[in-house]
C-alpha cells in the first residue's frame, strides 16, 4: 500500500488538473493505494465536490481514498525557490515534502515550481552520503526504448566528481524503474572519442572508466533520438544540468512543432497522429523524479494535464514500491571505499 | 565575378559529392563565377568525366569554369586536427585553404574534417584582431526564420568575452547573409531571468547588456523551435560550443526520425514530406560558416550531398559578396576602445 502526497496548488492548471489527475491514478490503481491532496482545503473540496458531480462522476467511488491536507500558503512562481521553506513553511509544497520526510506519505508529487520542490527536498528529504547534489532525470522518448537523460536543470555548473555521482544514481533508477538489467551509462559529449568534450566531461570520461558501472563511453547528441549508439542501445545519459536542460526543452518544443506541420502536410489531425505515437507523447510519462534525496520527490511539468499527475502518481508509487531510494544509498555507500570519484566535487 | 576553391577530396562521398555539387553550382549560378576543384587531379579528372559524360551530361557547358588544383594528399578523419597544416601541407583542405589566404579564390568549401578546417583556417587566414577563437555558425530552421546558432563546435569551454565575441561575430553575419535588419541577438540559457545560467553565461548577460548589440535576453531551448520568444523574433542564438554541438547534432537526428514517424503514420513517402517542409531540409542551407577568420571558410557536413555542396557554395559567394569578412573586422575594431569586453578571455 502506498501513499502519495500530491501538490493541490502546483502548476499553470492547479487546482484542476492535479486534483483530476489524483482522481484518475485512484481509479486506475489497485485499492489499497491513497492520495493525500494538499492545499487549500475550502479550494480542494470546491473541486472535488464540482468534478464528481460533473465530469469525473463515474469516480465518485475513489473519493474515500482521498484525504486533504490542510496548507493554506502557496509558493508562486515569483517566489525565491531558496527561500521558500523559510517564508512560506504552510505552503503546499513544504507541507506535501514533510509528508515523505515525515514518513507519512510515500512520496510527493507537484507541478509547482521546480526550483522551489528541490530547494525544499533537499532541505527537508536530505541528501544520501556521498552526493553534493540532487540531480533531475528526464525521461527522453527514442525510436527505441526511452532513455533516463541527467541531469535536466538542478546542477548548471557540474564537476567532473558530479557527473559521475549522475551515472551512479541514473544506475539504480533505470534498473529499477525502467527495467533495464544492467543499465548502460553514455556521457553526453560532442565527439565518441574520449578525448572530445569540455573540461568537465574529459575528466569524467576518465573516472567513469574505473566507477564500476556499464559505461559505454561518450555519446552525441544524435544518439538521443536513436537511442542507440555504436556500441548499442543506451540507458542513461549523464550530462550538466545546463546542457541537459535547453535539450529538454528543446525536445520538449520541437516534437510537437514538427508532428503538427508533419500532420498538416499530411491533412491529418495532430492528435490523431500523437495517439499513434504514444512514445513521444511527454504525458506518458508524467514526472522527473529528483534523484539523490533520501525520499520519491517527483517533479511535474507547470503544463502538466490531468494525465500527466495521473502517470506522475503512478512514477512515485513505483519508485518507493522498489526501494529506489534506499538502493541508491546502498550504491552510493558501496562506491566510497574504492573510489575516488565521489570525494571533493568543487 | 567569385572563384570559390572546393575540396573535391572531402566528405564521406567525396570525391563524387563535391565534384558533382560543384557542377550543379555553376549551372545555377551566373557565368561569371568559377570553381576551383582542389585535389588528386588524375582522381577529378576521372570523376568530371565519368559525371559529365552520365549523369550530369546536360551541365558539360560548365566545365571550362572549372579549374583543377592539385593536392596530392587527403586529410583522413583520423589525422590530428593541428597537425593537419604541418603534417599534410599538400593536402586538399590546407591547398584549398591557402588560396584564399592568397587572394586567388575567395572561399573555400569543404565537406572534409571539421577539425582541420577550423585549425587550417584559423592558422592561415588568422583572426580578426579583438578575437581569441573562431566560431562555427549553424543555421536551425524554425518555424519562423531561421536562427543563426554559434557557436556549434569551434570553442567547446567558453569564457563570457568570448560569448560576447560570438554575439558580435553573429550579428553582422545575420545582417549580411541572412538579410535581417538588426538582429535580435538571444543568449541561450535555462531560464530568461538573468540570474538563470551557468557561470559563463550570467556574466556573458551582463557584458550582451552594454554590447551595442540587439541583445533580447536569455533565449531557452524550447525557443528555437518556434524561432521566437515573449520578446519577439530571434535572429542569432549565442552558446558555447559544447552545448551548441549536443543540440545540433540533436536536431539534425530529430528532424527526419519524426517526419518519417509521421509519415509512416499518415502512409505517405517521407520524401515527399520532406519536399513539402523545405526549412527543415538542412540541405538547403549547405554548410555552416567559420566566423571570426579573414576569409571565407564554409564547413559543409560529412554526409553532404551534391546539393548540399551547391548550396554551400552560394553560401561563400554570398558571405564574399557581401563583403561579410570586412565588416566583421570592422565592427570588432569599433567596439575595442570603450567595451572591456573584448579583452582577455581566460
Amino acid at each position: 500500500m502506498a501513499r502519495i502526497a500530491v501538490d493541490a496548488m502546483g502548476g499553470d492548471f492547479a487546482p484542476r488538473a492535479p486534483i483530476a489527475g489524483a482522481l484518475h491514478a485512484l481509479g486506475a490503481l489497485p485499492p489499497h493505494h491513497e492520495i493525500e491532496l494538499v492545499g487549500q482545503t475550502a479550494v480542494i473540496e470546491s473541486e472535488l465536490d464540482a468534478l464528481l458531480r460533473g465530469e469525473l462522476a463515474e469516480l465518485a467511488h475513489v473519493r474515500d481514498r482521498i484525504t486533504i491536507v490542510e496548507a493554506p500558503d502557496v509558493i508562486e512562481m515569483s517566489d525565491k525557490p531558496s527561500a521558500a521553506l523559510r517564508r512560506k513553511p504552510n505552503s503546499s509544497m513544504v507541507v506535501g515534502v514533510k509528508r515523505v520526510a515525515d514518513g507519512v506519505a510515500h512520496g510527493f508529487v507537484s507541478a509547482g515550481s521546480t526550483g522551489a520542490q528541490m530547494a525544499v527536498s533537499f532541505m527537508l528529504l536530505k541528501l544520501h552520503p556521498g552526493l553534493t547534489r540532487p540531480a533531475i532525470g528526464a525521461i527522453f522518448p527514442s525510436m527505441q526504448q526511452p532513455l533516463l537523460v541527467l541531469d535536466v536543470g538542478a546542477n548548471v555548473d557540474c564537476a567532473p566528481a558530479e557527473l559521475v555521482q549522475f551515472a551512479r544514481i541514473g544506475t539504480v533508477y533505470a534498473k529499477a524503474l525502467l527495467g533495464r538489467e544492467n543499465p548502460a551509462v553514455g556521457l553526453l559529449s560532442v565527439g565518441e572519442e574520449a578525448e572530445k568534450g569540455n573540461l568537465a566531461v574529459k575528466d569524467a570520461h576518465q573516472l567513469l572508466l574505473n566507477a564500476g558501472l556499464n559505461f559505454i563511453g561518450n555519446v552525441e547528441g544524435r544518439d538521443l533520438p536513436r537511442g542507440v549508439c555504436d556500441r548499442g542501445p543506451i540507458d542513461v545519459v549523464v550530462c550538466d544540468g545546463f546542457t541537459g536542460n535547453v535539450l529538454l526543452k528543446f525536445y520538449e518544443s520541437i516534437g510537437p512543432m514538427l508532428i503538427g506541420m508533419v500532420s498538416k502536410v499530411a491533412q491529418l489531425d495532430p492528435r490523431q497522429v500523437m495517439g499513434s505515437l504514444k512514445q513521444f507523447d511527454v504525458d506518458e510519462y508524467g514526472g522527473s523524479p529528483l534523484l539523490g534525496v533520501r525520499g520519491v520527490s517527483i517533479i511535474s511539468h507547470g503544463k502538466s494535464s490531468p494525465k500527466a499527475i495521473k502517470n506522475a502518481i503512478a512514477v512515485a508509487i513505483r519508485a518507493w514500491e522498489s526501494g529506489m531510494t534506499d538502493e541508491i544509498g546502498r550504491r552510493l555507500a558501496e562506491s566510497v571505499p574504492d573510489a575516488s570519484d565521489t570525494g571533493s566535487a568543487t
